[in-house]
């Protein structure tokens, strides 16, 4: 079993510490992720992951896993560190310079510390190639921290200096192969964002520094974000910047976002001049044709509190939440105190513990509003009271819902209750599990 | 299902590429990693860790990580990033400064790659504190990438400059309560060497430039090794350095062996340079007295292929096994493979799928003979080979077992023969699933 009163949560009511003056906190998320223990600024734009938002984002990642390895991509490490003139070949290091955190080592070779990976995996592709097109398409994915020397780091984790990131690249033979892949990693970035329940807009991209010829940009609409996108109201159309939706012909509606992901087709601006080559069925090697998927995995959990979330408390998709339920026992003391002590907990505990990830409310010294009140704040995807009616026969338990969205009244519920109530979640959970 | 053909991983037979000279591969684990794909070396000391290295990881990582949660440590994620003024503080960053990787933000402040993070976990606790003695014993971990400017990189994963470790931190009121931590962990590191089946020895060391009271080295006896211990042959007491066995007073014998883990009582060397306090019963705020862990994952990895592996075949413990079955399907063109193409192969992953991690290998251009070899060489615990006896009635298969100091002649069973041989590793799998 588990227990509240065991994590190591530093809930703080007003930022006192030197380090968190008032004025740098600029976004529900970044508030709420402090406030509440989840998250503490180390430095500037870096972050400690506190056991609540390690677990949100141990799930995240399971998720991402899930949803990148169904299209097909298998898991790669590569170094945090780059060599720079990997960046110097393909003429990046110029061109974004300014925001690399850079190390030299004890015999002065300079490296990077990689924001991205599209040098690094096309070097390693050039390393072992060059492949045969039987081995293509080929996608390669990473989980990893990346770094990014932000002027202004801001918003928390929205815009912090290391960041945890998934991203993955594709190796293919010409552009219908990455456009099958591109179809293929978009319906897994769809599939994660329904999972997380999350409005997301995929919107047309110019390429940018990046290169290539196709991009699209992954955009979450929330008033905190520094992006802005025009959505339209009839046909949920979106795009970067247009005042008439492209599809309908409908007028759009700007509304502020934030951007959790990015894909582009690369064409050869990386195998090119790194050598990135593979051997087509006839003739001499060929620069590999590539394809890139960024998600910003820290960034789109704090951006799923702030499209979600209250300024008071916190919403998360029900996927991520680091508990989906607690459950807060009697006050000591009170009559059900002295009648049950903590049977009625356990015996919920044990009877829900195989479908929901649950702990315990053990803060006995609390009165019951207490808890709860914290409990919505934290926003448990379910909340179990066992208060004054465990005492009835059957004892009863009071049932709070913490969902985006939802305002659902308190339900008093036999214990026979809770467990249909939360069936339907258990069994989603279970195919989900499979369909994996 | 999972296929052999669709894997990456670029095995080469001779290191022909200039980043890797011959001179340069000193031990097997190293050879083995790289001849069969699983490794690549991207400069000297970093490495890129292909899919099959992944998946290992991944399962050790899961196996630490359920044995120091069942010892109640509880995850975070600290930046890599440690400011350089936490380490002068404590006076480390004169210490150890030739071996730190550091960085320069564009605002001139300098940070460090941190090799670890004693100084990181006292300010966090110093800033989140001063911490009550009721949330005492506070044990906090992490798993990510260390940092470590090596003068001479060597021997692959067991000396790289980027490696993933395990380091707990333990925060206590006193040096009772630290001890009766220090057991707990202990407890956890001896749990997890035994799941992977390694000899390990605990030997008292000296606590070095980490400071503290208390200090164990967990080594591994392997050939490669850097360091070296002396094992008395008659109780398995081992130390650094005696000619002579303390427990019993016979002669000891001198082995080569690798450090894999490391535990510290650290007493207040971190905490009181960096005023991380405790509130004690009575009386003012005193400073933590500290303990830490650690384990080095990819080091401990590529230890257990230097202690299990021939020169020319990998042996890992079966928990951390990138596959746990290989499926070899019938030559194409055979007469098995005019009968029944790849039914067989099907039907025998569909029966040992839920308790193996099985994968088919498909590639039917090659012959059995030489996916035997390769299969072999690469360690798959079990392989599963669908030959000319799958014409028989019933059908039969040849199972070879790769397990380290096994040398088991290859069986010829039934499919139910099979799963009975099987049983008893998927019963082993749920429990261990339960008890974690």
């Amino acid at each position: 079993m588990r227990y509240v009163s065991q994590i190591f949560q530093p809930v703080i009511t007003i930022p006192k510490n030197a380090k968190v003056k008032n004025t740098d906190i600029t976004c529900k998320s970044q508030k709420l992720l402090l406030e509440c223990g989840l998250v503490r600024p180390t430095s500037s734009g870096f972050f400690a992951l506190l056991p609540l938002a390690r677990r949100a984002l141990d799930k995240l990642e399971t998720l991402v896993k899930t949803c990148v390895e169904a299209a097909g991509a298998q898991r790669v490490t590569l170094p945090a560190l780059t060599a720079a003139q990997l960046w110097e070949t393909t003429g990046r290091l110029a061109d974004v310079g300014s925001e690399l955190l850079t190390v030299e080592d004890r015999h002065k070779k300079e490296y990077l510390l990689a924001p991205t990976h599209e040098e690094a995996i096309a070097d390693l592709l050039a390393d072992v190639g060059p492949l045969s097109y039987k081995q293509l398409p080929l996608v390669l994915y990473q989980i990893n921290n990346k770094y990014r020397d932000e002027h202004r780091p801001k918003h928390g984790l929205l815009r912090a200096r290391e960041f945890t990131m998934l991203d993955a690249y594709g190796a293919h033979r010409d552009t219908g192969c990455a456009e099958t892949v591109y179809e293929d990693m978009t319906t897994a970035y769809t599939r994660l964002f329904e999972r997380l329940q999350l409005p997301v807009y995929r919107v047309p991209a110019p390429t940018g520094d990046m290169g290539g010829t196709l991009s699209h940009e992954w955009q979450v609409p929330a008033s905190a974000g520094e992006d802005a996108i025009s959505v339209c109201p009839s046909c949920s159309h979106a795009a970067l910047d247009s005042t008439e939706c492209a599809r309908c012909g409908k007028e759009t509606e700007r509304v502020n976002s934030i951007e959790v992901g990015h894909t582009f087709i690369l064409g050869t601006r990386y195998s090119g001049p790194l050598k990135a080559n593979y051997i087509p069925p006839s003739g001499p090697p060929q620069p590999l044709i590539m394809s890139c998927y960024g998600i910003g995995i820290t960034r789109l959990l704090a951006a799923s509190l702030e499209a979600l979330s209250s300024e008071k408390s916190m919403r998360w998709p029900r996927a991520i939440a680091p508990y989906s339920a607690v459950i807060i026992g009697p006050k000591e003391g009170s009559k059900e105190w002295q009648h049950h002590g903590e049977d009625r907990v356990h015996e919920v505990y044990k009877r829900i513990a195989q479908a929901q990830d649950a702990v315990i409310d053990d803060r006995h010294q609390l009165t019951i509003g207490k808890r709860l009140m914290m409990a919505d704040r934290l926003g448990y995807p379910t909340i179990v009271v066992c208060g004054r009616a465990v005492l009835e026969i059957p004892p009863r338990y009071e049932v709070h819902r913490c969902l985006p969205g939802s305002s659902q009244e308190p339900a008093l519920v036999t214990l026979e209750g809770l467990i249909d109530m939360l069936e339907g979640e258990g069994r989603e959970k279970v195919l989900e599990v499979n369909k994996a």
